[in-house]
Parts: C-alpha cells; structure tokens; sequence
C-alpha cells in the first residue's frame, strides 16, 4: 500500500477538524504514517456550509455543494462502502441509534478500517464493533473517544504493556471540571457557572449528559473494556453527576484540603473490579485536585511503575481532530496489525459501595447540645474510624457540619444513618451527604 | 514468529527487574504482544549475586553460577550474537564507551533487535545506532531512556503524531527535582539535601551527573532528535545544573509565586530550535511546578492540541523495567515495522540565549539608598520592562534584591548589567544571577 485513502462521514466540529489536519499536515503525515494520507472524500448533509466554516475545498464533499437530502446522504454512503480504493472510514456524526450503529459495522464489513470519537456508540456496542473488526481484520481507531487529546488509549493499548494497571481515577468531562472549578474559584453556584459554560460553548444547550456524569461514564466504560476486559452495560455503572453539589459541600472540601472534582474511578483487587463515576473530595496533595477548566486528566496506578499521569485537552475541534488523525496515521503504519481483540477477560463486577474508601459525611441537624456526640457515637457503633471532625456552620435553627472517617464502606455509612434516625427521629433535618474522598 | 526469544545483558536494577517481569507477566505479555515472550538467556558478570538479588532463576543466567571473566563474558556475548534463535537483545550494561557500542551495533548487525535504557549512549551515538537499526531493518526500543517508565519516548513517536509538537519543558532528572522540593519544603541547604537524597539511593556516591544537568542533558538530546529532527553534540546543548540554587534563589521563587525546578527546555520557532538545561522559576500555575520528590514531568505543547502532560516514576528497578519490557511487547507485536528512521530534519539550533524569556535577576549590591534606582534605569536603558521589584533583603552590609522581567534576552540583561559595572564601579557586590522565569 503506497497510500491510504480517507472518507470522513460527518463534517461538524470534529469532522472538520480532522480535514483540516489531514489537509495541512500531509507531508509530516506521510513520513510518520510511511504511506502517504490521502483524503478522499468528506460526506455530510450541509456541504456549503461546512466548506465554509472549516475553510475546506467544496470540491471534496459528496455531491455538488447543495444541501442533501437523506435519501441522497444515503445513496453516497453506500458509494463510499463500495468503492473499493476507500481504506479508512472515519465516523464524526455521532449518536448511539441503530443508524449509526448500521453505519459503523457496515464501514468494517465493507473491508475499511474505522476510526471514530464516538464514545457513547462504543460504551454501548462496543463489544460488536470490536468483534466485527477481528472478524473481518480491519482496525477500529478510537482514541478521541476518551478524553480527546490525551492518548490515553494508545497508552493503555501499546505503551504501559508491561505492568499490572490495577487502578484509574480521572477526570474526564471538562464541562464538569470547568463547572466545579468555576464554583470553587469564584464561590457561584452551579446553575450560574452551569450558565457561563454555556456561554463559552463549554455546554451544550441540555447539559444532562455532561453534569449528570453521562458522558463521563461512557468513557469510564470503554477504558474498563480496556484495562480489565469488563463489559458492563452503560445501565450496571453507578453514576452520580455534579448537580448536587453546593457552597456548603466546597466549604467542607476546603476545610479538608480537598477540591470537589467529577471523578471516574475503578480499581481491581483479587479479581473484581469496582468502578463508579461521581462527585469526589480530592485531597490537594492529589494532582487531580489542581486540574481546572476544561482540562481532562487520567492518573493510572500499576504494580511496576505506580502511578502515571496523563493531562490535556479533552475536547475542541482540532484538539479531537488530533486524536483521530493520530489512529489514521497509526492504522496506515501498521495496518492489519493494529486490530486488537479486546474479549472479555475473566472478572467480577463488584458494587462500589462494598470497597472501603474514606467519605466525607455532611450532617444537617438541629442545634442543640448532644448532636456531634449521637452522631459520631453512632459512627463508631458500626466499627468506622472517625478522620477528622470538622466545624460546625449554625444557620437558621440548623446546625451543619461534616465527619470525615478513615476507609469504610457505604453499606457500614448507612446503617450509622439508620441507626440515628432510628434512636433520634428528630436529630437529622434531612439525609446526610456522603462523598468519598480520594487520596 | 509464534515466539519471541530474549537475551539480556546486564542484569543490575534495570535488568534484573526487566527479567522479573518477562518471567511474572509472561501470558499478559502474550496476549498483549500477540506471540509469546521468552525469555532465554541473561548474560551477567556476577550470576550468582544477579539470581539472588532479584530471585531469579540461576539456570537462566550464562555459564555454570560462578563469576565470569571478561574474556568468558565476551563469548558468551558471541554465543548470543551468533544464536540464530534470538531475536531481541536488552542492553541494560549501562556507559557510552566503545565496547558499550560495539555491543550496540553488534546485536543490530547481527540481526536482531535492541531495547536499551542507555541514554548516555542514545544521545552520544544516536545517529550511528538508529542509522544501523535501519540499514539492518531491526528495530531499537529505547522507552526507558527518557523519564523511566512515562511512556513519552512512545508518546510523541506512536500516539501524538497528528501535532505540530512546537514545544517542551520538562523535569528529568529525579535526583535534582528531589534536592529542590526537599530545599524548598523543608529550606534545607543544598549539600544537606544532596545528603539526604544519597541516604535513601536517590543520588549515586558521585551525584556530578545528576545535579549537574548532565543526565537530564542526555534525555533532551533524545526528545530533540524526535522531536525536531535536531542531532546536537552533547557538547553543544546548554546545560546549568542545581549546586548553585541557594535559600535567596528559593526565597525570590516563593515571592514569585514560583517553584525553582530543573528544567529541560526546547522551543522551534521559524525553522530554528532553542534548547537548555537549567534551573527555572516555575509559575505555581504551571503543573510542573507541582511535581516533588523523584517524580517526572514532561509538558509538551502541539499546535492542535495544545497542552499535555506526563508525570510518573523517572527511576528504579522495575519503574525502567516496565518501560523495557513495554519496548518488547511492541517490537514482538509489530516487528519490522517498529523500526523508525529518525532522519536529520531541516533545522537550525539557536541559542537559548537568543530566546525573549521572562528572567529573575538577583542583584547584591551595597546598602545605600539610590541602588534600585541605579539598577533599574540600567534595565530600562536596555529596552526591558519589568514585571515586579522585589523585597530588599538587607544582610551584613549588603542589599539582596531580585527584579523579575518582561521578556527579553539573556545578552540585553548582559548588556544592563555591564552599563551599571561601567558606570557605578562599586554598586554591584557580585555578578547578579539571572534564572529564566516558566510562565
């Protein structure tokens, strides 16, 4: 193979990106690649537009410069399955549906490797695409998917080979991180950092995906995959998004010396893996603790070389851009080769909540004399060490402050609770906050 | 090639833990390189120690247990190079005198391939080694030499290849990095420190190559070849080490809000690339500033992606080790195809000092009023603005005071600095000291 020819299916945000870097790198591309790159076609509903905004030549898009209609879109994608001299297809349209689904499979079952960023499609099909692409020997690329630039992938797949990764904690949505940050800084509350990422285009109109910790699960899934050959339903991972989150809960994070960050976290002990995706008290002397913005990073702890860590752009035109054209330029390198078989390997899924990890317990109680000894009596009844009291914060007839324990499950946390609703009915004004606190 | 079979020479730190983790990991490895990893021979001058020291089996280790001679070595080297049966050398001897590379050369010559962490080595005889792996179509895996087990060597060859990588700082040298973080957290001297770092096996007896920036020299002469296609002489590389950091430098830092680390810098600019090594004043809101004790940092900044950064262990036996047998898995995997060709590219080195930096400039002068003043306009006069005057520190006669600048270069704060010896002969108590500010 003397080259390699690219369709791109989608020219959005990251689409556009990646024709803009095949377009103005050609030369590095070619002596890293050792082939050159070519791009052969860009298919997408809106041509002109997208020429336009990317700054691409019209002539490269299916059609002639109007606007397609489905049926049209349709009929140059099965052009493009067809056309045999077509090597690599990369999928920027996004969405997890049957159609994208259909056109994933379709690019591998028509013998062209495939590259896409399409984290949700992965996180839920993974386990057919991938087996699709060791049945028919073409490559998926799919290092954007995961924390854009950060080659987080390639490190887990071709780089950190040698050791035992038995642990991962990340920060991998930027619009939470940039949410927190914001609120941590500048002491707003949620709904209006929320507003200013918004503004920034940080988030999207519906934010859901991307607070309600979403997004970031569908990653965690995928690197799951990966380091322990898990395949967990999107629906089996628990995940807590930021929402909850307030003024209250910074305050006892700082009183900690510990910064809240959205993190996704999984560790293997004897065989099972815990994994989970919310809110976290990140100790200061943590560096994902001094992660802010929209800044993505990924800490990989193993039993030769301990602890890694990965920081870099998570999302962005050109930033995604990079990563996809980094899989096209490896997949050209080492073609067949880069097919990886990600099989199921043998391991147990194990709740989160039955690992023993330290928590932050914020109690809001009424504000008399006695409440910290019942509480923290309680606490000790179910055998957990008590790390640090912190202050207590009197506002209006409620008393509130927060317990830190040393390691302890959630279940042994619960009981403590029951325990004190049990024998004081009065004591707690709502349920306490429970947040783990990652060292 | 349903296996693939090693030698190792030189099983001290590196290479015992490299044998460690071929004979524990051996079915991961397999399942990750796709052919399994045998390892056949271990070629040491003390077996018995060798085997004891890192529990491994003496039978694996050439000759009969008993220490060799340099002749019987030298056939046993034979012996392997002359084996048809192995494919992959490691070279963990250590040293870049001529047998080192005759033993370099030799494994490459006599077809197989080399995985070394010898950085020494790589940035004395780069171009010979990497002209040879390509000319004999085998590949050398050199992870290790750069940062221990961070996978940057793969990182900017394997994964970042869509950027235009434009620029580097980095922290590579754990022995300096942690005399700085101990001298600063705990304001220790420098020889205390250098103590202390040599107490717990982080500085050698003789720490010249270390706290010398030679080390960290050598690591940066690799990341400029990939990086920029630049073969620089290790003659020819700028490089400053930390003896020289004193409580005043560190008491300047904090007022800065900066953090003194060892910085490995390279910037390409217009075809022309800048390098050094030498102690910076990191801002605290650059993460490298953050990274304490043996920990290393490379922060690499692309045109696309922008910012990322790798943090993790720069030494010890099975931290190097992992990134050895990383070096392997790829090579069994990938093959011929792991052989890179690191060309001379088409670039120019320009001095350091030829860069507009930010610089902190420590002045010891006499206590009398009209000093700064004296300083400053000399500053001023040479077309540099500055950022901030810091306190006057006042000390047995003298006044100790640092300005910190706008950028400019190393030869205008020259220039300043010989105007106020020209013209106020007994101003200046010492040659100020200028130390580059990393925003």
């Amino acid at each position: 193979m003397q080259s390699i020819k690219i369709a791109i299916l989608g020219c959005g945000t990251v689409g556009g990106g990646v024709a803009k870097i095949l377009l103005e790198r050609a030369d590095e591309l070619r002596s890293k690649a050792g082939v050159a790159i070519k791009l052969a076609k860009i298919l997408e509903l809106f041509p002109a537009r997208a020429a336009k905004h990317h700054d691409l030549p019209l002539s490269l898009f299916c059609g002639t410069g109007k606007d397609l209609t489905i049926p049209e879109s349709q009929k140059f994608l099965q052009d493009i399955f067809g056309d045999p001299t077509i090597d690599l297809v990369v999928e920027t349209i996004g969405g997890s549906g049957p159609e994208i689904l259909s056109i994933a499979l379709g690019a591998l079952q028509n013998k062209k490797h495939l590259v896409t960023a399409n984290k949700a499609l992965l996180a839920r099909h993974g386990a057919a695409i991938f087996g699709t692409a060791v049945r028919e020997q073409h490559a998926v690329g799919f290092e954007a998917s995961v924390c854009g630039a950060i080659p987080i992938i390639k490190a887990i797949n071709e780089c950190l080979t040698a050791d035992d990764l038995h642990s991962i904690s990340a920060i991998m949505n930027g619009t939470s991180n940039y949410i927190l940050s914001k609120m941590e800084a500048e002491a707003k509350p949620f709904e209006e950092a929320l507003t200013e990422a918004q503004k920034r285009g940080y988030a999207e109109a519906d934010p859901s995906l991307d607070v309600g910790g979403g997004d970031a699960g569908h990653k965690l899934l995928i690197l799951l995959k990966l380091l322990f050959g898990l395949d967990l339903a999107v629906e089996e991972l628990p995940v807590r998004g930021i929402k909850e989150i307030n003024e209250d809960d910074l305050a006892f994070a700082k009183e900690m010396d510990c910064s809240i960050k959205l993190i996704c976290y999984a560790k293997k002990m004897d065989g099972q893996v815990s994994a989970t995706v919310q809110p976290m008290m990140v100790k200061r002397t943590n560096l994902l603790s001094k992660i802010n913005g929209v800044t993505n990073a990924v800490r990989l702890i193993g039993r030769y070389a301990g602890e890694h860590l990965f920081c870099g752009a998570g999302a962005g035109s050109l930033e995604t851009g990079s990563a996809i054209v980094s899989d096209i330029v490896f997949i050209a390198r080492y073609g067949v080769k880069a097919v990886r078989d990600f099989a199921a390997r043998d391991c147990r899924f194990k709740s989160f909540n039955e690992l023993a990890f330290p928590y932050n317990i914020s109690f809001e109680t009424e504000d008399i004399p006695g409440i910290t000894g019942i509480v923290a009596t309680a606490i000790g009844k179910q055998h957990i060490n008590i790390d640090t009291v912190g202050h207590n914060r009197h506002s209006s007839h409620k008393a509130i402050f927060s317990i830190a324990t040393m390691p302890c499950t959630h279940a042994q946390i619960q009981e403590a609770i029951e325990d004190i609703q049990r024998h004081h009915p009065s004591c707690l004004a709502s349920y306490p906050k429970i947040i783990p606190i990652l060292e």
